[in-house]
């Protein structure tokens, strides 16, 4: 399984996701389920996938063989004009590779199903959040839902559903970010270390944090055992309440 | 949707059931996802229900159906020498109403899938939990694993993983029951108020407590906002950490 989360606040786009996959245990420690594409000043994309492992990493290698190999009248992420338009090129990439892959993999009894979160600023544009389904439709997270969750999403939704809004501060929503993944590591054992972060600041077409945050990482281990702490002891105040 | 869970603690069973469902909107007050039988002093036997609600009904008025018409050599919920033949009579019951709509049910696309939490104790026995499958097959709730959940199970999960071991006293255990219920209604619109609690001490052979928490009650309110506000405040407390 995968976790994987981004959030749109006033103040930025957070994208944060696992890195375990099912498809094989020699894979595990090579597969990463977040693609990134950056020209400093002008674009700044992040992309993670969640589903069928074969189907997202054949969308992904087809928008950056597009990239690498660039044909007349083709938009690739580096050249469509605004964020609407790189997402309807990631939903038009679905959309090919389900054509090529869906009938054979419903006919193993496979599940195709993959979604990919798709967050990013085009330079005369705002930060714009989408989630594009394996029919290659997409939505667009508003100021009502702030953020999308893909994979594993139930475990580590309520801390999200309890803090998030579009006012959240940056560095507050990163915290909210890794507590809703602490709380799916607790509990799904096929979600699992490294996380990969991704923050982008808007108006600043950059990666302000990209990094790799593994068992070792101090500032997270502090986090997940201060938060399982409090949360210890707010439950054991509660013990109080006679229901 | 449903969301029941069963803790077996040292000190006793706690039942939580919500009583919302999508078998249709006229059926939502009437609907009750936890039943129970008492034979004060001798034995006590509430089971919950979540999946197809025709399937888990029919189980249900059969178990009845069996104890107001007693037949010679069969035995029911009142005579079963031992839970764990109150596990088998009810997980025979399963595979008869299976057999009588599975196929069916496969046919219109509909799924039968349907679980069925057992919690009780028969004097000469302990305290022991149940969860019946579809298939009539059955696991029992150890040491390793004190609850068990049926349903949309996922957003309460983290809460009674965090808390819940054997040695929680019996009041604490109620207010995790809650506290995970909580998370459930406030992340998943299809588990909806009223609740039904039922706990039976160990030993007691009775339903120590076993009623309905309805919107208005005082306790349930005053626990639901402490919680969310004790949360919110960790949560505060947590956005010191730079990770």
């Amino acid at each position: 399984m995968t976790y994987c989360l981004a959030l749109k606040l006033d103040e930025g786009l957070i994208c944060l996701s696992d890195t375990r996959t099912n498809a094989g245990v020699d894979n595990i420690s090579k597969y990463k389920k977040m693609f990134t594409w950056n020209v400093p000043g002008e674009r700044v994309i992040c992309m993670m996938t969640a589903g069928n492992l074969a189907v997202t990493q054949a969308v992904m290698s087809l928008l950056q063989e597009n990239i690498d190999n660039p044909k007349e009248g083709i938009d690739t992420l580096y050249t469509a004009p605004s964020m609407f338009r790189v997402a309807e090129i990631v939903a038009d990439a679905m959309r090919v590779v389900m054509g090529q892959y869906g009938a054979g993999l419903a006919a193993a009894g496979e599940s195709a199903a993959s979604t990919i979160i798709v967050a990013g600023q085009r330079v005369g544009g705002r930060q714009r959040l989408f989630l594009v389904y394996s029919a290659g439709n997409f939505i667009e997270a508003g100021d009502d839902t702030p953020f999308f969750q893909i994979g594993e999403n139930k475990y580590g939704k309520p801390i999200l559903d309890r803090v998030i809004e579009p006012a959240t501060p940056l560095a507050t929503g990163i915290v909210a970010a890794l507590l809703s993944m602490d709380s799916t590591l607790r509990s799904n054992l096929s979600v699992g270390m490294p996380l990969d972060l991704a923050v982008m600041e808007a108006d600043t077409f950059q990666f302000d944090q990209q990094r790799r945050i593994d068992e070792n990482d101090a500032g997270y281990r502090n986090l997940s055992n201060a938060w399982s702490e409090a949360i210890r002891a707010s439950f054991d105040d509660m013990v109080k309440f006679s229901v």
